[in-house]
């Protein structure tokens, strides 16, 4: 981003990139073995876009919106340009002074554009990323401005849509689930007045069941109080404001033409500590659509308030497809004590769907619900909700780095990611490496012990220590019809011979413990009179913040354990395995 | 894709999904913990979209292009459209034939459209992805199509990119990696005469060599015979055509008017067994842009055929700076003895290229060159390149596939994914699972163990028996400083003796063999005195295919070991552990 002129003055580059230079990278994947010998693979690394993120928010998040977007991008290691949606901008401005006045960000690192922003997006680069959460016309506007597609400007995003929530036709009236049904919808329905992209749109319950979800909804809807929110038991307040009103009603009265209202009345409500004529009130309203397959309209007329549509089906198949018939969506759920159900609802409806939630009596305690996307899991959803995808945990932030292939040989690529390659050169310096303190270490550092015999005895003493007397490791099995000839070492037990080799012994050494496990595979049987030694690389490190004044500084180093055997190739078996190293 | 009218015939829907139902999805990612008391989990999984693949093809890659794209999307259970440039179509339309008559696809899975597929993005849906390979400016265009933008049709662009080969600063002309540089350099200028997308443009030398490279370059260059193809010696045909012939020449003029011309010529140049008048011959050229930061046309204008720039530069950052002004690339190399090399220049440039190849001597027997994108990297380039990402494995299959998250109960993930998740129920039917063939055993089977004492005779037993002394281990350690008070039991111990417990010992059972370990932590220190138990449950189940006459009909099986003392939480360790198994 280089913005001249009337925007202002912002930043022309990557200030956290600049700060943390080339040591900010991320290792991706699984290493490819290109070639025969081992000489030539290939990886992937991820670096920062050396530019910024713009993100184009919305009017009803106008906190977490600007936080769930700078957080992966800040995480990358990019900066941000936040434009918040001018109705709810004072909030939004409110929430950044304080994070600001913080100080735990770089200078440059975060900036707001109130109001008008209009040219900016003339000004991005290549390396920028724009976001868009908003309509679904804004949105398409923005993703095909010329400049962003000169540059394939990565443009992330994510529309209101008209989500579902089932009910399966496996719960009565009488289980938690039916309840649990009833309040999820209502809690979506009237949450920020249903100014929600996640709200519930739609209401898809068996048709024998209508008659009792449409009672249920309007008794729990009845105790709605709805007025001004700072006053005491009020639940729903008004929407963002007139205008917002009168769009939301110009779509009800669309609803209106082709499905009954059965829930809530457009003039007949109370508002509680506000006036009703000056304040943008208005009433929860459900409406029946009896011929959900001839009348579109709940499927394709997003009402962007209290509004949503009972949809009556007839078996499991319909559901699906009714849920489909919104052409893409943020969030789905269904209610169901079923796991059959639930297995066939998720995977018939996924393909529209960008998450799903199961709601049942196991989870309902602590489940965080239908309308709330989670850090953890992605939010975003196809077609109508605009096939972007946000959060996911790691994957929200690499959106905002480049994904690079590197190849060449494994020494080369050992030095470009600093994880040690198979087959790379090592470093023999003859100091064992569990007598390095975690700063000391480099990867690389390697030692290839001493050889030592596997006896028919030691099996059977280890399968007498561990208790593990499976068939294979036993003299007397008969061993026709099984994948050996004869007794065969544990591969614990080898692993644990390895761990004999390798490991420096007696002396208290800067390792502190033994962690786990990455991936271990036996590659090869070993039988009785096989001598076993070890290649032990320091494969990589991960520093650890010290969390308190008693915690030891520290860190987590991967070693990899190639175990081989007189004939070398191929390996007994390979593992990653994990220690905790003092600094 | 719901093709009607002038295109023809074309199915409207994924033949492939519809064959195999919901059982062809992925679990994909890690497990998210949403919630204290572990009742409430997320997941991601990955189904094929309901749609098709459009692939629109350029003209210099009629068959490659072509099952490069097609093996992802049939791989993901989604069909295809290819749509090749018309230029070279025949050749397309005739290996085409040769896999439709094979009859390995399910029929409808792979159609053609050669010639005009105007109007085709207008028939796109939702659930269809685009796919285009060609010059940016007919990809701009149709990636701004309303049809893909109203339903957000992904939509992946590879365009041609001003790719570059850096010739090391610490190589010098008697160095194998000088020779290796410009073999590269002469085969990525004169295969396919240069028409190719990852061609090298622009030649990074530091400029104390410029000399030796050109005439290094200009000695080879003249062995390179032009030619017809098909008579013995020749190494170089013609380019594509004549209109072909007539852009590049065009881009050579916009070159040479600001760059001087090294080594080639226009109109003098030797044609073997063909007339030169009448074919679209044309003779390497080669420039030499001495002001790269003045003259800029070196890294915007791409002559599509056999032409390329030398430009000098001073030191490292200045060949970063440089290979990053073609704006976005497909692929960049280096050529470079030094590993420190290899990694500044790679790290600093990664930002502006989707892939980077380092050129040396250890893997030059072995390395598939600077033009060749390998199934298992990632094939796409930032900016100038598209912004798009092909191929890379596992990641091109997922391209095909809609991401949904899931939220429910681990018994409710359990059941859509059919992987056990920590903390679903399990099945205890009392029949060991071990006992159970491939076939029999269900995801959820579990036993729950004996308990078993863990002494300070078996620690030492262990520590004998393995060799492994570590002081953590040893009675007579002196703990002070140590993360632990008095001798702790050795984790491989722990797992050895977890498998004594769940393993089912001595008869032989259709379990084949011990696989290896997924991941492994040991989570608390095991004191002697400490009973452990293990809650042992299959967790997935992995079918193998029958390779021969002679394979036993097996599976992978992997399990969740969890690993319990009295205090039963926290976990003392926790596994997953694979084996083999017999149908």
């Amino acid at each position: 981003m280089d913005i001249e002129g009337g925007i202002g003055n912002l930043f022309a580059n990557a200030s956290l990139r600049r700060q943390f230079g080339n040591e900010w990278y991320y290792v991706e994947g699984d290493v490819a073995k290109l070639s025969k010998q081992n000489t030539f693979i290939g990886h992937h690394i991820m670096v920062p876009k050396e530019g910024v993120a713009i993100h184009i928010n919305a009017f009803n998040f106008p906190v977490w919106g600007m936080l769930e977007k700078i957080a992966v991008n800040l995480l990358a290691g990019v900066p941000a340009i936040v434009k918040p949606a001018s109705l709810t901008s004072y909030l939004t401005e409110a929430v950044f002074k304080e994070i600001i006045a913080s100080g735990i960000l770089p200078e440059g690192s975060l900036q707001l554009i109130c109001g008008s922003a209009r040219g900016i997006l003339d000004f991005c680069q290549m390396q920028d990323v724009v976001t868009f959460t908003g309509s679904a016309e804004t949105g398409r506007k923005l993703k095909s401005h010329p400049n962003l597609l000169q540059h394939s400007i990565p443009f992330n995003m994510e529309a209101d849509s008209l989500n579902a929530c089932v009910l399966g036709d496996d719960v009565k009236p009488d289980m938690p689930e039916f309840d649990l049904f009833i309040k999820e919808v209502v809690r979506e329905i009237t949450t920020k007045a249903g100014q929600k992209c996640t709200a519930i749109r739609r209401i898809i319950v068996p048709e024998s069941l209508v008659e009792e979800v449409t009672i249920a909804l309007g008794n729990r809807i009845q105790t709605t109080t709805i007025g001004d929110p700072a006053v005491e038991g009020v639940r729903m307040g008004p929407l963002a404001g007139l205008g917002q009103r009168n769009d939301v009603l110009e779509k009800v009265n669309e609803l209106m033409a082709v499905q009954k209202l059965v829930i809530g009345n457009q003039d007949n409500f109370e508002v509680k500590g506000a006036d009703k004529t000056k304040g943008a009130f208005m009433s929860p309203m459900i409406f029946l659509n009896e011929a959900p397959f001839e009348q579109l309209a709940c499927h394709e007329v997003e009402a962007f308030g209290p509004v949503s549509t009972i949809i009556p089906y007839k078996n499991v198949d319909e559901a699906i497809t009714l849920s489909k018939m919104g052409k893409g969506s943020l969030v789905c759920s269904i209610a169901t004590a079923s796991s059959d159900t639930a297995r066939e609802f998720v995977l018939g409806a996924a393909t529209m769907h960008g998450r799903i939630l199961v709601i049942n009596r196991e989870s309902a305690k602590e489940s965080t619900g239908h309308g709330s996307p989670m850090p953890m899991l992605v939010h975003g959803g196809p077609g109508r909700a605009g096939g972007g995808e946000e959060m996911g945990g790691k994957r929200g932030v690499l959106h905002y780095m480049q994904r690079t292939a590197i190849q060449g040989s494994p020494t080369m690529i050992t030095a470009i990611t600093k994880q040690y390659q198979q087959g790379a050169q090592g470093t023999l310096d003859g100091i064992h490496p569990f007598k390095k303190s975690f700063d000391t270490l480099q990867i690389g550092d390697q030692i290839v012990t001493e050889k030592r015999e596997i006896t028919s005895d030691d099996i059977d003493r280890f399968a007498d220590l561990s208790g593990d007397h499976f068939y294979a490791h036993m003299k007397d099995t008969q061993f026709e019809g099984t994948l050996f000839t004869h007794q065969v070492a544990h591969g614990y037990f080898i692993m644990s011979v390895a761990a004999g080799l390798f490991v420096h012994s007696y002396d208290i050494n800067p390792v502190l413990l033994n962690y786990g496990i990455d991936e271990l595979r036996f590659t090869k049987p070993v039988y009785p009179g096989t001598s076993v030694y070890v290649r032990f690389t320091c494969k990589e490190k991960i520093d650890q913040e010290v969390k308190d004044d008693q915690d030891i500084p520290k860190g987590i180093v991967k070693w990899m354990v190639e175990i081989l055997d007189e004939s070398e190739e191929p390996l007994v078996g390979i593992a990653t395995i994990l220690t905790m190293v003092k600094k």
